[in-house]
């Protein structure tokens, strides 16, 4: 994740500024498997006052992402992880309301991480600015942020799609998900999705246009997904794991390729599963079937290249040859049942929490 | 392996020449774990007689090489299995003695896949010429052949090691990582071997000039792999898996990169090892630690690279820059013997057999 941009000053020190009251989500508490919202906690106090070179920023979107449970454990994971009793970490958009920095001017828009909280201090570093009239700019946490541009370097430069190739997607709907399959699909390939339930598959054939969508749900999940990828796979775009990636791994061709920037399913994981142990199973058929595998963190591997990222996929948008779904939560306070609600796959979409209308 | 070299004719049908008796080894039965002697079987007959575009080759070394240990299942492996009272296939320094081929004469030195056998017809399809007066035609088989290949392009093209990096090598005194720890430190790394008791091990630090070399029977062998990688592991290069694997997991820095060739220890397992299953483990790690694991059968992924390989390696054979080990056996018979120890390391350097004399 995008570790680089995690530069917003921390809420050390609190200072009334003109009766505004900050809130924020703290850590609370680290989860033991599966997040509850007892692991969150919600403080009000009044916001810093941003210092010369600083500015005050006002979170209108944050965005909730399945890399946030790996910040939440004190076990190795992308990123430092987070202390108890500080604020959660997140991508938002915001706005400037109270500038003391050459560089940005009050109502500016700007893409950062100023993490789970309504106003936050910043130096400027790792901001971004954003078009201040922008119609959609929950769209700089989605489809034109992170998660689209994680799903873009991982497809093109891991993945390396040739035309006529069998891709599979897991977590089809969502944020990532849904913009692997499509771009897959503008480079010729044939794409098989994968989604939790019989309204996530109808999207992601109907609306995103993949070849295909299997319901991991489905008692013939294996049998199902088989089929559908008749040739076999040559692209597995892995961010899931579980039971999706066993049914995958048999299908993997020769010379086969899987991009990983994650592993939802095994977040919430306490132990390490019942054996066999099948890690020698994977070693062994990576070089009988002459697999790749890359992990990848989008920001740290290709930050020089998010420019190039953001006209090529602001163009696919602008055409509708890239399309999304947002699902929005609205008020800070609803976010940890959201996040919890994301870790098993019940949003529809990139969720993405409303803060502020303005 | 050399899949595309394999192109020798079968020994289908069977002709008396100049009273030659052609002697081979044959898969008598499909092993169950370990193979035993019992699994092979040798033959005499007539050698077959070269037709028009033919010649008949007369075996001078047989290479043996872990990667026929899949052969010789009928499970997925690198390769087609072989089938049951077929030849044992097998990469050969021959001398051609009755060429009707006219791209070959009488006295050439090729190195192609006759297999197991004393005598082979051949179309010349994947045959490679050898300088008919080379003083040690069997480094074809190893330094200079499909091992040093292997190491080569392993530790070049996936392994892209930087100067100052550390690389680990599994069995540090074999054909290929003698030649991988070697090439490693001709590029500027720090290079420790791994190898079964203290005679290879001190080989592989005097002789091969590795920075350490640990014994992999050491009860502590964990500890002091960790001990000799203190600055963690950039790049391993794996072709055993099993308990050396697991030391080096954690090992394994931030993007390090695992060229994956084999993995000899899970050959001979007839079945998975007991639980935990460790491959979720294995998969939550890669993007954690934004790894590359990548699996490669030399000819297939490089044979276009074949002939830079040996202008290099011929030279830094020639300076001494690279040493080499051969074991050499005498006599087809023993062939059985000597393959079954490989699989359990009893063999100190390149293993090859030595089939006639001249």
């Amino acid at each position: 994740m995008a570790k680089s941009q995690a530069s917003t000053l921390d809420f050390d020190v609190s200072f009334a500024k003109d009766g505004l009251i900050n809130q924020r989500v703290v850590l609370n508490s680290r989860p033991i498997g599966k997040p509850i919202v007892d692991n969150f906690r919600i403080e009000e106090l009044p916001p810093s006052v941003p210092n010369d070179g600083q500015m005050l920023l006002k979170t209108l979107f944050l965005s909730l992402d399945p890399y946030m449970r790996g910040r939440m454990s004190d076990a190795t994971s992308y990123a430092a992880p987070i202390n108890v009793g500080l604020t959660m970490v997140g991508g938002t958009v915001s706005r400037v309301i109270s500038s003391r920095h050459p560089g940005f001017n009050d109502g500016d828009l700007v893409v950062g991480m100023s993490g789970w909280q309504r106003f936050a201090v910043s130096d400027g570093s790792g901001l971004i600015k954003l078009d201040p009239n922008m119609s959609q700019p929950s769209l700089a946490l989605g489809v034109l942020g992170m998660p689209g541009f994680t799903a873009y370097m991982g497809l093109l430069d891991i993945g390396k799609p040739q035309m006529g190739e069998t891709v599979v997607v897991a977590a089809a709907s969502g944020a990532v998900g849904s913009v692997v399959g499509q771009v897959a699909r503008l480079k010729g390939c044939r794409v098989i999705g994968i989604a939790g339930g019989a309204e996530k598959c109808a999207y992601v054939i109907n609306e995103l246009g993949f070849d295909g969508c299997i319901d991991h749900r489905a008692a013939d999940f294996p049998q199902e997904l088989a089929a559908a990828c008749y040739e076999g796979i040559d692209i597995y775009f892995e961010g899931v794991g579980g039971a999706v990636f066993d049914a995958v791994l048999p299908l993997l061709k020769t010379k086969a390729r899987v991009p990983v920037c994650g592993l939802i399913s095994s977040y919430n994981e306490t132990a390490l599963p019942k054996g066999p142990d099948r890690l020698s199973l994977l070693m062994r058929t990576i070089p009988t079937k002459r697999l790749t595998f890359k992990g990848f963190i989008i920001f740290d591997d290709y930050g020089d290249r998010f420019e190039e990222f953001q006209t090529q996929m602001s163009e696919w948008v602008r055409d509708e040859k890239v399309k999304f779904r947002e699902d929005i939560i609205e008020g800070l306070p609803n976010a940890p049942a959201a996040f919890i609600g994301l870790l098993e796959g019940r949003n529809f979409g990139k969720l993405i929490v409303r803060v502020a209308s303005e």
